[in-house]
C-alpha cells in the first residue's frame, strides 16, 4: 500500500485490468499481469478485491459499463436526431479502433462471451451493464417519440450490431465495416420512426 | 495412436476443441483439456497438430466456418424470401441457444475477439471465415436482385447482428433477444429491397 491513498490504488487496479482485457480478454489476463501493470503488489490487489480476479473483473465491468453509458448519453444529447446519434456512435467507435490499432474498445462483450457459461456472477454483472445501455438507448428513442416496446427492440438491435461490429472490425482491421453497420442501423432507426408516424411498414 | 485411423483422431481432436470453446473460449481452453476430452494423448495431438494449440484452433475455425456457411446456405435455399431466411436463421439460433443451455453456438466470434490483438494467424483465419459468410449472404441478396455493394453491406450487418445477438442472449439467458434482433434484421432487409425497387429510401 506504501502510503498511497486507497482509492488511487483501487482505481489503478481497475484501469490496468481494463487495459489488459482490451488485448487479452478475461481468460488471457492473470492476476499477476494486473498486479504488474498496475504497479501494485498482489497483496494490495487482494486487499481491495478479496474475491480476487472475479471481484476485480466485476468492478471493471461496472466501471466500463458506466463510462460507456455516459458516452452514449453524450452522443444522444448532442445529435439532432436519433439516427444521427447512431451514425456518430458507430463512427466514433471506428475512430477509436483505428487510433488504438484495433484493440478492443469494449472488452465487456468479449468478457461476456468468455464467462457466460462459467462465471455466473460475471454473467449477471455483464447483463446489468447491457440492460443499462438498453435503457439509455430506449430513452433516446422514446424521447424522440417511439413507443416503449419498439424503442427497446431497436435499442437491443443497435447494441448487438455494435458488439458484432467490434468482432468483425477487429478481425478484419478495417474500420469501414463498423461505419457501414452504423449507417445501416441509422436506416433501421429512420424506417422505424417513419413507420410509427404512419408511413408504410415494410 | 493405438491403431486408430488417423482421420478419426484428428476429427475427434477438432470436435473436442470446438466443444470446449463453446463454454470456455480460446484462452480458457488448454491443450491438456482437449487431450482429455478427445481421449487422445498429448503426443497424438502434437502428431496431428505440430503447431499445438494455435494450429488446432485454426483447424477448428476452418471446420466451424464451413459448417456454419453450409447451414446458412441451407436457410437461404429453403426460405421463400431473403427476409424469411433471416428470420429462420435467427430463430434457429434461438432454438439452439435454449436447447444447449446457452452455451456459445458460434465460438468463432468469441475466439476472434480473444485473439485479434494477440494471435495474428488466428485473426486471419477468423477473417477468412467471416468473409466466407459475407460472400454466402451477399449471394443470397444478389440472387434476389440487390446490387453487389448493397448486398455486401447488408450481409455485414446481418453477421454483426447475429454475433452481437449471441453476446446479449448468452448474457441474459433470454432467447427472445435474438429472435427480436432477427425480426429487426428482416425489416432492414425488406426496406433495402423495397428502396431498391424504387420505393422511398428513408
Amino acid at each position: 500500500m506504501s502510503g498511497e491513498k486507497a482509492p488511487e490504488t483501487r482505481d489503478r487496479l481497475i484501469a490496468a485490468t481494463t487495459e489488459l482485457f482490451r488485448r487479452h480478454g478475461f481468460n488471457g489476463t492473470s492476476i499477476s499481469a494486473v498486479s504488474k501493470a498496475a504497479e501494485a503488489p498482489t497483496g494490495s490487489l487482494y486487499h481491495f478485491f478479496p474475491g480476487g480476479k472475479e471481484e476485480l473483473t466485476e468492478a471493471a465491468l461496472v466501471t466500463m459499463g458506466a463510462v460507456y453509458r455516459e458516452l452514449f448519453e453524450m452522443f444522444a444529447a448532442t445529435a439532432e436526431t436519433p439516427s444521427q446519434a447512431i451514425v456518430n456512435l458507430f463512427d466514433g467507435a471506428a475512430d477509436v479502433l483505428v487510433e488504438s490499432d484495433f484493440i478492443d474498445p469494449c472488452p465487456i462483450g468479449t468478457i461476456a462471451r468468455e464467462v457466460a457459461s462459467t462465471h455466473e456472477p460475471l454473467r449477471l454483472a455483464a447483463r446489468t451493464v447491457f440492460e443499462s445501455w438498453n435503457q439509455a438507448a430506449s430513452e433516446m428513442f422514446c424521447d424522440a417519440g417511439l413507443p416503449a416496446d419498439e424503442a427497446a427492440a431497436l435499442a437491443t438491435t443497435v447494441i448487438a450490431a455494435i458488439e458484432g461490429g467490434f468482432v468483425l472490425t477487429r478481425t478484419s482491421r478495417d474500420a469501414e465495416i463498423i461505419r457501414t453497420i452504423g449507417r445501416q442501423m441509422a436506416q433501421l432507426v429512420e424506417i422505424t420512426f417513419a413507420a410509427d408516424r404512419g408511413g408504410t411498414r415494410f
